[in-house]
């Protein structure tokens, strides 16, 4: 029953969450000891208008970055 | 001032939610002593894209079960 | 395969807990349609140092309430 | 590296996020002596049916406060 | 930047979160594209009282499964 | 009713806490326009052994750090 929560940019594709969800689970499952069908991924997608590092939105980062 | 985060499927009804906050709350206030207008009750809706059980997305397994 | 993660200032007693997990996943289950084995309650104990209303940690009010 | 999870009901402007993470982010630098660099920010926006105090939705809220 | 918070029963060695921090972070990487050294993997031991499904908590399942 | 998760790497201070939950919850209330007296701020102090950036973990990255 492990639960993991990903947040993520906005913009992965579903076969890419597919991918991961089924690594993430699997590795969690192998090294926690948990079956496989107990574990829980959950994506959070998140738009850069809402995810800042450094103090600064990814959505402005990303106007200075194609800026010039 | 308890807070509950609930991640949900999405797709249910507000009514629904309506519900589950109101019972919620008045649990949480009845066991944990917090006065009922402290509990805060907040639900995350997430896509089937982006909830896997047992390593497979929601929305893979409806393909799945809704297939032949 | 609801999910709850329930906050609480630390020091409630394991059966106060017991009921509200009790309770809640009931009432998870029964507006979301969810079957009651596949929702998950969660709590996650904080000190009274680590929380904080209004800008004031938990330990400051209380120091202060018990002043004088 | 500290990480800032930040549930908001949704209508806030980009403008508003901006310099809460950046206000945000650089009062965690200080007091943590984490690099500003290190520090994510991440919001989360809340539609007012998925956020309830003393158990009632602000949905519900709003339509009691704009009534009559 | 992506960020996965992993919610696990306590008792986890160190070992084997170290395994499952690389494979997890592996994972998003390859699949989200961002780089290595940019995904955060945070764990949360959770104690089994403090834990429950289907309404229970773990440690109360685990006086059950123990008795007679 | 803005609700802050701040995850830090455990050891720092009361202080420290203090510092940021009045800094942290009055710029929220600023920009946010929710009240000062509505914003939560909780903090989750994480041992190194349970958090990691780039796939090693923190009490990894110290004993290495501190090596030869």
């Amino acid at each position: 029953m492990p639960v993991a929560h990903i947040t993520l940019l906005e913009g992965r594709s579903k076969e890419a969450k597919a991918k991961m969800a089924s690594e993430v689970a699997e590795s969690i499952s192998k090294h926690s000891g948990a079956p496989m069908a107990a574990v829980t991924v959950i994506f959070h997608d998140v738009p850069p208008d809402n995810w800042a590092s450094g103090g600064v939105l990814f959505s402005d980062k990303q106007v200075a970055a194609s800026g010039s």
